[in-house]
């Protein structure tokens, strides 16, 4: 209807302007969406889930992206490893349950059979010159980090995991996620651009009008200083906050917990970063009373009402208390749909009704993100309309304009 | 699959044949359905509503066409105004419920806040060359005439809309709209490219086979000679029915009443008109017995057993007895989709189980508007064949080929 | 998504390796499905239906195909023929039922009225130059064959039906298929492209790992050597079951009933065959324990436990044992949709529960069917990755590979 015909991708990062939202072409074309795919959503490492999903061998789940279903599965040898699922015979899918275990990949149309490690072991009746060793199942990239499996879709070499990943490391290491369980997990469907849905998640301009229950455990220099993360806020926010940032610091500092920032050289081509700082004065944990809703992960002995925040590239952040975890996996299904789903983990020994209280732990990040979700479709549908224009972000949504920045350098440097 | 493909419109204007239905390519095709939107659609005023719908300072209701919601309020002055229902922030939807009433305009997103005359009053943080004059709501254009709302999508100067009703304003004043009130609607939605329930709508040939209903309220010469408004009737039906229109037109004229029908001259780019007739002999009104349905509206002060029909270009048309005015309004929404709404009008004063039985009000309208869903659906069934070709006009379907030949005018105009 | 863009069908056939699966642009892309249904599916004859299901004058059901509806009806002379359900007038469907009695054919738009041979009766209100005779409905090829209705749908002449089924006639003649009635039918429609449904129609290849109940009432010797039909399985196979079938035809020349296997020329353009063969040996039908669910059918005087096959075109295929007909229909609806319809043929004196048991009957192939339905689809989904590529056929999906010689065929005789 009233959608931008004829795109051209060059001629509309060109005419952009810096310090406003984008041209409704980058929010509704498929054209558009195509180059996500193959520029910035491929490319990218994904979180696909926690370790703890598959302890045992032939423990498996599917993960689907971009038309792919991933086998992410255990081996005999402990090793987590990923396939597409995807039959070398004639292209069937191999398993059909979302989850389970198995002792070996066969396929259900025509039973050829695969090892967990991928290699053919099976097939009836081929001709004479047919070669098993050619028609291993294709392996997926895949790379376990502090407990979480991330996969990599990139047809030839994926950029490196480890270097992307670096710096934010220590502030990864302190919660112990190699010995976490998940506690609770949650979908939110979107209906609309992945891009809206990262430009709501890196401001926090919309956090009082639209998130009580987010202000009501940040305090409201916080919210205004770095709510939308590192650098997200105006700078006199950033100034009246410093003491209660400062003091924390100290707090960590004294307690041997991690603090401050990862370091960032310029101009890398990611959008990544790591930092802690505190919740509410008074508050162990971001929950409605500021109460513990589990016990302490990982390597820290005694609560420091610290808020560590992980981000990578854009489709993973971590947002941690002392207590418990929320993973933000973002997965883009097409132009006008995205999913969003979120993941709690645990001390893998916390137990409900004993020292984990499920509700109490999802209650802030649930309702925010199903306020989120309404949001981010009005957006959408104003978008459509023929009267929608670039309009200008505030100093409150510096992080959004950091995405947008980061996205169009990505598509300027394959274009 | 059987559709046309690579349509070219100027071949499919130039081949069409006067007196024919046309090409399945003007039903079907989506590049016909863009033109119509642009060339026909757009630059048409729409009824959305009558004022009584929104009486009070602050209320409003929502009114979509063409990937558009455009928000219908009434002033702190008593003005009705109509504006984009898109923040000039970052583009979300101000307004989420389909009516309410509201003292400010304020954006859930961010809380940008626009007055109801649709000036920015508040938005925060913005940076100091931020000047909030250059951010009030794009206004839509929108009349008010006798009690009803049109609004109009053209984005630069709209055609004028008093030049348009003119000729017909006297047919509609003698109703008293402006003192009426909603007595019911209902919506239709039927699967067919517009121009089908429209060619539907402005032709009585098929009364006879289809509505039982319709050919019990209004006499058979009626049916033949006018069923399809003016001039869509074969002669001899006019020439039949010609008594029993001169002595409505005596008796009408007698009680000062509006009789006869609207001037119009020649070659005007207007698909309009107006006409009072008379209903079945003995009938007060459009009701299976012929009873009134509801108190006289207007400046009527006895019955006449008259029908006033007022047509606009072509989404709009009222048909109206003394008691009650059906108000029809036609809303393209793909090009096999239109959503045929019907608002039923009763005078102010009208009080349900007193004056006012709504049920019998609504039955003809109501029961043939339902057989025309299923008609035109059938309708739209057979042109995707690929033995549908464009078939005759019969002599009773002379206002069908008239809007026909209207339509391809404005395609060609522009063409 | 992952799809094959800018599809390119030279390209395509030429790209194509003998002995493997086909390009996923085959399976995926609305082009190539618009070049199937100009080259193969229109061109060819489809079942619709058996004549009992309209005995009387009048009598007539809805066939949909390619967006037609076709009427297939009785006439008043006994004859059964077929009309696109297009009005001449204006194009409305003039059936609204799936089927019924009627009698005269005539649109519920505008009463056109047909008599039951497509001849236009009645017009109402036509101007003086209207000739009727200009608009009889249009007629639909039609042949009926041993009770079984075909219609086909192109457009000019169609290829001749008669030398199409020539070779295959003794085989069908023999079950008495004109005097038989239908003991059931169902649907499996299926979410995958037609080839897909196709090949795996064609091989037997899957029928241990996936159809334990196929193979619960066919030998295993059958099912390798024959069981995707002739020439489906490998050589070994063959010479292995030589002996059951050698020992199958003695019998049935014994006893006067078809044997062997119905006559082919080299390089034909037809895909198309007929044979007889054994079921397992001391199996009167295809039932679970082998006893009969209906009356010997046809020229059948006693049971020879023969299993008759005859395949069309490709989207016919009737597999009979001496009690009943299972026919084959194969609707492809788009690119990435299929209807399977079954019906299952009994003598016309069968009676429930006396000597008919429609549940026995339909058990193996409705299970199968079903089966097919989630590998077809399973299939279809991993065709879709970016890992998919063309696998090589097994020595047991010779008849698989048959198929695609013969569809690549039809694309590069017309390309």
């Amino acid at each position: 209807m009233a959608r931008a015909n004829g795109v051209d991708l060059y001629t509309l990062i060109k005419d952009h302007t810096d310090g406003f939202s984008m041209d409704k072409a980058f929010y509704l074309e498929p054209d558009v969406f195509e180059a996500d795919l193959e520029r910035v959503i491929i490319p990218a490492w994904h979180l696909v889930d926690h370790i703890s999903r598959i302890p045992d061998p032939g423990d498996y789940f599917l993960f689907e992206l971009a038309d792919e279903s991933i086998i992410v599965i255990r081996g005999r040898d402990g090793e987590i490893r990923a396939f597409y699922n995807v039959c070398r015979h004639r292209g069937s899918r191999i398993c059909r349950e979302a989850q389970g275990n198995v002792r070996l990949l066969r396929c259900p149309y025509h039973a050829w059979s695969y090892d967990l490690d991928g290699s053919l072991k099976a097939a009836r009746l081929m001709s004479d010159d047919f070669n098993a060793d050619d028609y291993s199942l294709h392996a997926c990239h895949i790379e376990v980090c502090e407990g979480l499996i991330f996969v990599n879709l990139t047809q030839g070499t994926p950029p490196d995991f480890h270097e992307q990943m670096a710096p934010m490391l220590s502030f990864l290491e302190v919660h112990g996620l190699p010995n976490a369980k998940i506690g609770h997990r949650a979908s939110y469907p979107t209906e609309a651009n992945w891009k809206l849905v990262m430009e709501n998640f890196y401001e926090c301009y919309h956090c009082l009008p639209a998130h009580p229950e987010y202000c009501e455990v940040h305090p409201k220099d916080y919210v205004l200083a770095l709510g939308g993360g590192e650098g997200s806020g105006p700078i006199e926010s950033l100034i009246d906050y410093q003491p209660q940032l400062d003091a924390f610091n100290k707090l960590a500092d004294s307690m041997g917990h991690p603090s401050g920032r990862s370091e960032e050289e310029e101009n890398t081509p990611f959008l990544r970063g790591a930092s802690r700082t505190g919740i509410k004065p008074g508050y162990l944990s971001e929950t409605r009373d500021g109460t513990p809703a589990a016990p302490l992960m990982g390597k820290f002995n005694d609560w420091d009402g610290g808020y560590t925040g992980v981000t990578l590239n854009p489709f993973f952040t971590m947002l941690a208390t002392n207590d418990f975890a929320t993973l933000f996996r973002f997965i883009p299904r097409d132009a006008v749909y995205t999913d969003v789903e979120l993941i709690w983990l645990v001390h893998a020994d916390a137990e409900e009704g004993k020292n984990l209280d499920t509700a109490k732990m999802i209650w802030m990040w649930d309702e925010t993100t199903i306020a989120d979700k309404t949001i981010i479709e009005d957006n959408h549908a104003g978008v459509l309309s023929r009267k929608y224009q670039p309009g200008p972000y505030s100093r409150h949504e510096a992080g959004t304009n950091e995405f947008v920045r980061w996205y169009l350098d990505r598509l300027t440097e394959t274009a």
